[in-house]
Formats: structure tokens, sequence, C-alpha cells
């Protein structure tokens, strides 16, 4: 697309600039076509300036995810090979699910920049302000239904990965869905799935990553037991590579996955920080509170009773007791 | 509903003939009125007689069944409040768990005369002509996704138990979703849900009977393993009322099952055929032979090689060996 070669050829000019000539023979379209694109790229946020006698030169990139930047250098197979980029939507999980159920294939990946809808698990909410990652990927294993959990801890492995890599900050797995900083949250993960009783149909893997976004834009309930990579980091994130850097380890640790999920509990424990703790477990109908000793071989949480009765949580919500 | 009315007076009249006149005053409506509703009667295939001086009187009756028909007399106090019932549709099944997502309550049923694409198993065709039973409970149970198998075990005991009171015929259970007569299939059972990995959100437990369609309507290596009903009974079955105790059935062990699942598995096993059965296993990509020890308390069929190691079976095929 010649929009993007510009793009391309004013990024890697060394001087900056690249003169309209320039541009129209080395795409080989006319001045006319050039200026046309160079307008284009203006409307969405690009700053660029044309000086006389020396040509075009790009002075501000926008923040925006562009599904042209995403796919340039991306390193996976399948993943992120149909990327789906969208300004707003009410729940790139929602799109997902539809899309996965009209046929789209495994791998498509849905990208929104806001989320007027957004999903946590058991029907709660996840606010979506601009300026973070919300993102679902269709993956279709060949895998019994019960297996399901196992995807979100493949998912919450690859978002941990991710972030330790590009960000450098030590993020870490609470059981079962959310990715935490010193004990704030930071992401979570939302798995869907269409099924039968004994096989998986399509699964929506939906992350939320809280990146750049102002704290102020959370209501101060939800403020306080949150942050951004962003905040962590001390400094404002490249959402493009953290995307790609996430699509890659995702890739990887999906295939991992279907060959020996052995693999993928082991690393998921190294980044968990769930084990080892006195944990209070909520939910159906219940609550109790115990050591959490480990996870089973379908992604449960064991959790060791005062008197030394095991139990293996399948669905809850847990809370970390503080030492 | 005035038409409703109309064919109740005339079933319940002594003669057979209730005249336009006494239609008229008993529904406060007028001749012209009465005479519209007899026309769209017949249009629903309901033969109807009008003899001068005597009356109007039923001369046949439509091998449809009818929403109302269903509900007149229906003991249950959730499923099958909400009755849709159509003609032809794609899939029962496909159109509940549609009917779900928006919003659908528990216990709504769809019915169908005809699927043009109806669903078995593991993505398998369900040939569905005239004559038979197609239809799809919407269920909305607070249980964690692991145990959407026991919904199968429900609808299966309900299927089972319906068909052997209402046409005194031997049926059985095979795990995990058929029902069978002298090893001939008879009923199958499709569950499909929308889930979490940790809590459903709902489920389409679809229904298929075979009661009075023609054998020939099947293609040939169908046939084989096929019966109907009508065929096992000796005579034409009652749609209507087996639908009606289909569904009190249904009503009946569902609410045993919230409360207590051992229950229905206890019922499971007294009307099942595989459990004490030397059985092969496929799926999963791999085949056993074994015994058919019994199921756990995920529904799941427990069977014994013949080195006596136990394995515990999900997902797959089970095809009982002759003795």
């Amino acid at each position: 697309m010649s929009k993007e070669k510009i793009l391309q050829l004013l990024r890697s000019s060394r001087t900056g600039f690249v003169s309209g000539a320039d541009l129209a023979s080395r795409l080989g379209i006319s001045r006319t076509m050039v200026w046309k694109h160079i307008k284009t790229l203006e409307h969405e946020g690009f700053g660029i300036e044309a000086v006389p006698s020396q040509g075009y030169r790009i002075t501000l990139t926008p923040d925006l995810l562009r599904q042209a930047d995403i796919k340039q250098g991306l390193k996976t197979r399948t993943i992120g090979k149909d990327i789906r980029l969208f300004a707003e939507v009410v729940s790139t999980n929602t799109l997902a699910m539809e899309a996965a159920s009209q046929g789209a294939a495994e791998g498509t990946v849905i990208i929104a920049e806001t989320q007027t809808g957004g999903k946590g698990r058991l029907g709660r909410q996840w606010i979506s302000p601009q300026g973070n990652l919300y993102l679902s990927v269709i993956l279709r294993p060949n895998i019994p239904t019960h297996k399901a959990p196992l995807i979100t801890l493949v998912g919450a492995v690859a978002v941990a990965s991710a972030i330790r890599k590009h960000c450098s900050v030590p993020a870490a797995i609470k059981w079962p869905n959310d990715i935490l900083i010193s004990g704030k949250k930071v992401a979570g993960l939302l798995t869907e799935m269409s099924a039968e009783p004994d096989r998986i149909r399509h699964i929506a893997l939906g992350i939320g990553i809280d990146v750049n976004m102002e704290l102020q834009e959370l209501p101060q309930d939800v403020r306080m037991h949150t942050t951004t990579l962003a905040n962590e980091a001390g400094a404002k994130i490249d959402r493009k590579a953290l995307v790609q850097q996430l699509l890659q380890d995702l890739e990887h640790w999906y295939r991992i996955f279907l060959t020996s999920e052995a693999e993928v509990l082991k690393e998921w424990e190294q980044l968990n920080m769930t084990i080892g703790c006195r944990v209070t477990v909520s939910g159906m109908g219940e609550i109790f509170e115990g050591l959490a000793q480990g996870i089973d071989q379908e992604g449960r949480l064991k959790v060791a009773l005062d008197d030394n009765t095991i139990r293996i949580v399948a669905a809850g919500d847990v809370t970390i007791l503080k030492r």
C-alpha cells in the first residue's frame, strides 16, 4: 500500500526529509497521489511538515495502534495473521465470539482502542479508557471442555512474560486470571467459549492491559487496587511493541500447551504469586481460608485448610492475605 | 384466544357439532369472526364440516404440533412456560443458543417439525424428517463448567423415562447421549453451551426423538441402526402427549439435579445399558477396549482395561461389544 510505503520512506530517511518528487518516483505514482496519501496520514493523526526544497517530514506520530505497524516485524505464524483493529467496540471478546461462530480462523485478533462494555470474569465490568490494550484472540484447540481453564493459564503466562520483557517490571499472576505488579492489578484475562460438554468449538481469549491511561480515569475504589505499566515503568509504553511481544509470547506458549501442558503449568508456577500464600476463597455460596498449595493438571487451585483437608477450587474469587 | 376456544368447544361437544350462533355468543364475538377463525383453523390443517342447522364439526385433526395443545394440561412451572413452535428451522439448538444469548428465560422450549441442518454430537448431522420430535430447552444452571456433562445425563434420564411411560417400550441410555431400544437408536441429545471456564452462561439441551417417521426416510446405513417409537410400540404415537410427558420429566429431573446430583446419577444407572458391558472407546486420537464399570460424579465413563488400569473417559465414542 502506497500510504504505508510513504510512512516507511519518511521514517527511514536520514535527514528526516523526503521530497515529494522522490516519493512519487520511488512509488511509481503521481505527486498528486503522494499529496493525497499525506493528507490521509494527517487525518489519521500524523503530523507531517512540508518544507519547500526539502520535502515532507514526520513531526508527530499519533498514539494510535495501526494494523500495518503491528504486522510489520511481527514474528508469528498463526496468532495475528488476521488482525482486526477498531477505534471503539462494545467488547472485543463479544466481537471475537461472533467472528469465531462465523468461521474466523484460529489466531484472529480483535483489538480496540476503547470498549464501551468491556467485560471481566463472572459478568463483571472492565473499565476501558483510551491508552490501554484491549484485545481478544480466537483459539480453536482440540481439547476436552474441562481443560478450558488451562487456556486462561496459557494467556496469563504470555501476558506476564510479555510485560516483564517489554517493561522490565515484576508482573506476577494471581490465580486465576489477574496480572499484578506490587500487589496492584495491571491486567486481566477473560476466557469465553462455545462448547459441547466433550469438545470446545472455539474460544475467545480476552486480554486487557492497563498501559498508558491516567489512573484518574478510574473510579476511586478501583483506582486503589490498580496500576498501569507506564506508572510502574516510569515512562510511557510503546503499545505497538507490547502487542507484538504479547502475540509472540502467546503463540509460543499456546504451541507448547498443545504438546505439553505440564510445561505451561511449570512456567505458570514460576510467574505466579498465589501459591504459598494464605488466601480466602469465596464463591459457589461459601467462603473459606487456607494455604494455596499449588494447581492441579486442570489448572484448579489446591487450598489446604487448617485441618489439613485439601480443597480443589475450580471457580471462585481469591483474596491473598497480607503476611 | 378465540380460535383456541372454538377448538376447545368443538372438541368438548357431545354431538360433535356446535352452531355458529352458539360459538359466537359463548365467545362474545360476531358470527363473521367465528367464520374467520374456522377458516384459519382449516388453513392450519383442520378439517371442519359446516352442516346447516347443526353447526360446525371437526372431521380431521392435523398431525402437527400446536403450541396451545402442548400448553393445555402441561404440568410444569418453568420448562415450557415459553414454547416457540416452528414448521422448519435449520437447527432448534442453534435457535435456542441465539435466543438464550438475547436473554430468553430458563425453560424456554424451541420445537420444530423439521430441521434442515439438525446437529448431533461432535459436529455430526441429525437427519430430521417430518413426524418426529426436535426440541431444545434453554437452561441456566448455576454450576461450574466442568459439570456440564451432567446436563446431558439429566436429559437422557428424562427422555428414557418419558418414552418408557408414554410408549411402554424398554428405552435405555447408551453413554453419553443416545437412547436405544433393543440395540437400535431412537433418540439423541446434544448439549451446547456458552461458558467461561468457571461458570456456565446458558445451555441449549437439544433432544431429537424418532417418533412416527418412515424409516425409508433415512439412508440405508443409518436406517440399519435406527428405530422409531411407532415401530417399537406397533402404533402411531401421539406426539403432543409425548412432548408433555418429556417436558414434565425434564423439569422433574432438572429440579432434582439442582439439589442432588447423586440422585440423578442413581436413576441414570437404572436406565442405562452401557455399564457392565465390554466396550471399545475411540476419540482424542486413540482406541481402547475394556469393561464399562460406571460413571463418576461428573458423568464421565469409567472403563477398566484388561490390565486392571482404570480409564476415565470424558469425550469419545463408545461401541458396545456383542456378548
